[in-house]
């Protein structure tokens, strides 16, 4: 702190904006924007030494621009930070932040499934055994802050960005999104919290449109699993959403950014700035007049840092600090937060010697099989008429079709360095080993005749292929049908950001292929790799089983065969509703009860299949369900069931717990998750999970807008889906209505004691 | 005032509860529900007597809910009347109300355009009289509300109610409504705003499903019409909307009841619950315990009679007064506004003589032609390659195909009683003379050899009738094709109250039979009768001409018959966006700069056809776009524009003017509606449109929640359609902050004046 306040003090103003913006070097305009707006925002190229010659806050990317060999980069970062240090007056190295959603987003690293299969794993703890993995790469490259994880709440799956996000419930985003923070920071990297907040509620799904929610909802929904990663997970900074909120752009709202973050949460990291939202509330939102407008407001509601560079950080706001128009003080507010961090990293200290990575493996055997178990847990089994598992298949013919059944790029979300950056670089190989589907069934299964149609292209609408597809289909003893996305930027994909979706049928001619193979009347098992839960009811009917793998990494494709198999016992569950029609979007399954279907609409919003819907190759029977009759206002339930696995396998069972508030001043969800546990469990055993609910789980924003628990009865269940409640209680909760202070346990605590066999 | 008082001092408690509910009688459930949840809420069949014996507040759907005889239904309700007066204590007559959307809702009474139409006429003057002229109907039935208009401003194409409301602008629906509550009220019948507030803003368009809307949102969109009917044309009274909007109940909200209501506008009218809406509050949103509490919550909140009958606020409301869990003031509160109510009616006055109607004649000449005038003026000719006007069309051969070619449905909405009430009384006929379109056809082209195919229904999906359609319109020289909806209500139609749309293609198989008929290369013109705007992009691409008819009213099939022959030049103006597809909705033109097409995403939300479009048979100039070059923030912006005739036929223009904000506070819609006037001239006539347009339009809910003018920049634009600039000018806002008051003039104010012939 000293340090901070002594740099401080002998600043200049020049030296001051320069901490607050990046650099952004190396972007080839003619590769093709990966950011939005890119073109219009990014100005001329810059040369490094000429920009930082005041010093630099960030270098932005310097990773995951371009395809770079991680060692020969590294070296350049730690010559760019020795620059810093010998040739700025004050020596301050800058902070290098990459994007690291699915893994650093660099070239030859590891690359694990897309968020919404963490959300389907229901582990946080192998997510934050992830993050530490991810962590660790940065750390080893010199990176200081990973630009992840997004904890946008799903609200619409027309949006393309669904696939960046953990889940539909703000519960299971929280606690999933802050085992994420917690690996990732364990190993002294800075994880950033995004979008924050609003930007999955867009109008329509429709990526960056404006978010029409009430206060209430984005209090009680939309900012609870930031408010988790911030006070539970001490994330060390958060990015604005680019959305503007019932006509207030978030990048100029201080509610949020100061009010919310800092005032009531204790928030002490840095709010960095979406890429260009600084500048964007100007050019796009219209509320600033021009760039200094832009940077005043920003600066004034809490954006510390402009990124990826300095369009209105630097002139503009110099400008506005040296003719009056902003306190320098404001400056100063952001600066210290700057330079906080940036001695909490030791780059401050004195000796501060920026040592390149030297030889680096970074996609090493334990990151593989991290991402191997997290895909294996992931895959979520919806229907299965008995087909699967297939066992060995040996001396079946088996045919493979569809789009995704040998394209690796299926295989991964549109921030993996593969889909994100290396389309706009054809020349340069992948970086990393990652079999497709068919390469894996192939080895999953040596005793099958194995034949492959594509049939179509994953949005080409190309019918050609469709009838050959259908005919080595009839001839085989099983069809699979490899289906879903591809993941890019900005419509270059049919999912991932600025690839929204028109409807929720299957993109092009998918669904004709569909139809196409079933209809040959071979079993037909469907895979989904999907970065969004298509509106399907026909396949689920009418397929023999349908696997639901989203973008599953670098190790996917073997676990979706070893599912297949039966080698691996699946175990996911949906985090996001899979809906009957496009028709029902936006929906959420924590809808109040004039969400549900009803006699004044002809419209049943119900999905085809709920939050939490899962199968697996073993059975489980729950029993003693058991619950505290009370509970006070301010105080917890403990609860607890006995979950048996009543099958021949080996399986693990993801335990549910939902509450429902009876009666409450404001609508209530008619459901919402409290607590989960995944409970791994041999052939007969069972396992009695406790939980410990923390009752402010249940508070809301009350007519007066204070944040409140009130008493009254609350249905507790444990369910299979949410859709499938197996047993439900009741609990009174007493005494006065009561004020959430922000200092009460926000999570539940869950406890697995093994039970005797049977 | 004085006999006011006078009652309330002597009623008791039971007395006083009696004047706040109505009572529903007749009601045949076996016939079908017409009312949300009727079923569930009306309870037991009453006696009017024995419900009556303390007095009565209301008189439900005396006329409304079976088919009867005017005359003799008109002697029945005075016989109650008469009762009420002689046989309860304090002799106090009741209240009749009836729907009146589009005509009163009646057997035999007239049956107007629908409110679609309304707004695509423009013209606030000639529904001024409609309202009149329906005002009329019902004071001479003895009936003393009418519960419309519908001042919902549409947001999402796939609700049911799209039919109900005026238009997606809210300054159109409040210079349009409250034309319509003037012509109602001018009678001497009280007119319903409905409903207060947000109902149509529902999640997905799904009918009463949770409102997702922000504070700001509300206030500066969906809230000004109401504002504009209170204090312009002083309704009587107001409905509540059954909507939760950001998770709080508009029944038990008193924010908006009271502070905002009569706080803020003055209102001195009645509350009306929608029907059952106050028990709702239990049964539906479980906000209330029971029927006590919700009659507490509504009846605080400002909710004044509960309609249709008394469910919470007779027995459960009583109890709670004598348990004192809620202040008898409150009660008096309403019964004070009821009473008064009744006093300016009349009803309270000494010698209160009931008289039956006697003969009466509900759809007399001049009614009719009322109904003409409006369906002409209202018919949107949406594309014309040419085809149109066809003259007499002698000796030529014309197809007419399509299922609302000759089907009297087709001309109304859900609120006629055709549509309403009548679908439960088959064998009763419909009681007004309406011609099919197929029937006008016939008598405009009397020259003209017209066969007919239906090709397929409305919605059943029957291509059984495809070909010959078809081939019938191959033979001929042109073919009609009239589509779209059939109204209803509770899934009965595809359009209508519960008869939402899971996509905006045509329902049934009236694509593949446009598909069909278009393929034989005969010029197809297409009439539209629908009851929202349909996503048919294709169709609007390759018909020969596409006419918008919405659902026209008794005299609508002559007046669609007369823009095709020419007879009539159209000139109606769409009031809603035509989508391109179902993916953009909901959707607004009043959207701010992220509403609009963007690099961002890859969905264009913009519509196939603006709001404001629609073509003529002649053609029009604009010259001399003039304005004040500034303007107070508290004042007014003159300006003017030349509009000629410069084609061969007389026709109407509707002159449109939209300003937008070019940087404020809080983000604005690229445009807004703030002046229109509809010209007629005649070939080579010019006009001079001056609009004063109060700056106020310009206001908003700044970021602190005041309602502001800020100013600034304005842009001033004539526009044939929003999409159509024609000249734009620059307005500068000068002088400080200005706070709206609610005194200024919320309206701009037109004049025209003839020019020079050239």
């Amino acid at each position: 702190m000293e340090r901070v306040e002594q740099l401080l003090a002998e600043m200049s103003l020049d030296e001051k904006l320069a901490q607050l913006v990046g650099v952004w070097l190396n972007v080839n305009r003619e590769e093709g924007v990966v950011a939005p707006l890119q073109d219009a925002m990014q100005g001329e190229d810059v040369e490094f030494e000429a920009f930082a010659r005041h010093g630099l806050g960030h270098v932005t990317r310097h990773y995951g621009t371009r395809p770079v060999d991680p060692e020969w980069a590294s070296t350049a970062l730690a010559a760019r930070q020795r620059w810093l240090r010998d040739h700025t007056r004050l020596g301050i190295p800058a902070l290098a932040h990459e994007e690291c959603l699915t893994g650093l987003a660099a070239w030859r690293a590891t690359t694990y499934p897309v968020p919404p299969a963490w959300g389907a794993s229901f582990d946080p703890e192998l997510v934050e055994r992830m993050g530490a993995r991810i962590g660790a790469d940065m750390r080893a490259l010199g990176v200081h802050q990973g630009l992840a994880p997004v904890l946008d709440v799903i609200r619409d799956q027309r949006w393309g960005r669904v696939e960046e996000c953990i889940s539909e419930d703000p519960y299971e985003v929280a606690t999933i999104g802050a085992a994420y923070v917690r690996g990732v920071q364990s190993t002294g990297v800075i994880a950033t919290l995004k979008h924050f907040v609003g930007y999955s509620n867009s109008r329509a799904g429709r990526n960056l449109a404006p978010v029409h929610a009430g206060a209430r909802e984005v209090a009680d929904t939309l900012l609870f699993p930031f408010e988790v990663a911030v006070k539970d997970a001490r994330a060390g900074s958060v990015m604005n959403s680019y959305a503007e909120i019932d006509g207030i752009p978030v990048a100029a709202d201080p509610y949020y950014l100061t009010r919310v973050l800092r005032d009531e949460w204790g928030f002490e990291g840095t709010v960095v700035a979406d890429y260009f939202a600084v500048a964007f509330l100007h050019t796009l939102h219209a509320v600033a007049s021009g760039a200094e407008d832009a940077a005043v407001q920003a600066l004034t509601a809490g954006i510390d840092v402009e990124l990826p560079t300095g369009v209105a950080y630097l002139e503009p706001l110099k400008q506005a600090v040296t003719e009056g128009r902003i306190d320098e003080a404001l400056v100063d507010r952001a600066l210290r937060r700057v330079l906080l961090q940036k001695a909490q990293l030791g780059l401050l200290d004195d000796g501060y010697e920026p040592e390149p990575s030297g030889p680096v493996d970074l996609d090493d055997p334990d990151s593989r099989d991290l991402a191997r178990r997290l895909a294996e847990e992931s895959i979520v089994l919806l229907t299965n008429g008995g087909v699967l598992p297939l066992g060995d298949a040996a001396g079946r013919t088996v045919a493979v079709i569809g789009p995704n059944a040998d394209d690796v790029t299926a295989l991964f979300g549109c921030y993996s360095f593969v889909n994100h950056v290396l389309p706009h670089f054809p020349e340069v190989e992948s970086g990393i080993a990652a079999p497709t589907l068919l390469d894996a069934l192939r080895e999953e299964f040596p005793g099958a005749t194995i034949q492959v149609e594509r049939g179509t292209g994953v949005d080409d609408g190309d019918r050609t292929g469709i009838a050959a597809a259908a005919r080595l289909a009839a001839e085989s003893d099983l069809a699979i049908l490899v289906l879903g996305d591809r993941s890019g930027l900005f419509g270059r994909g049919t999912s991932g950001e600025g690839c929204d979706a028109e409807t929720l049928d299957l993109p092009g001619a998918q669904q004709e292929l569909v139809d196409a193979v079933i209809a040959t009347g071979t079993p037909t098992v469907v895979v989904l790799m999907t970065g969004r839960a298509y509106a399907v009811p026909g396949l689920l009917r009418d397929a023999a089983a349908v696997v639901q793998a989203y973008f599953p990494g670098e190790e996917g494709a073997g676990a979706v065969a070893r599912v297949l198999s039966g080698a691996v016992n699946p175990s996911g569950r949906l985090p996001m509703s899979m809906p009957r029609s496009t028709a029902g979007q936006p929906y959420s399954y924590l809808h109040p009860r004039l969400g549900a279907a009803s006699s004044v609409s002809n419209i049943d919003p119900a999905p085809a299949l709920s939050f939490g819907h899962g199968l697996s190759y073993t059975s489980f029977a729950y029993e003693d369900l058991t619950a505290d009759g009370t509970a006070g206002t301010a105080g917890s339930i403990r609860c607890s069931v006995v979950v048996r696995n009543t099958g021949e396998r080996a399986g693990a069972e993801v335990v549910q717990v939902y509450a429902s508030d009876k009666v409450a001043s404001v609508t209530r969800p008619v459901a919402q998750l409290v607590g989960y546990a995944r409970v791994e469990l041999a052939p007969g055993e069972s396992a009695k999970v406790a939980f410990d609910v923390p009752v402010r789980l249940l508070a809301f924003t009350g007519r007066d807008g204070r944040r409140v628990v009130e008493p009254g009865e609350i249905g507790l269940s444990v369910r299979r889906s949410v859709a499938e409640p197996i047993a439900e209680t009741s609990v009174e909760l007493t005494g006065p209505l009561y004020e959430v202070t922000g200092s009460e346990r926000r999570l539940t605590t869950v406890s697995v004691e093994p039970g005797k066999e049977l």
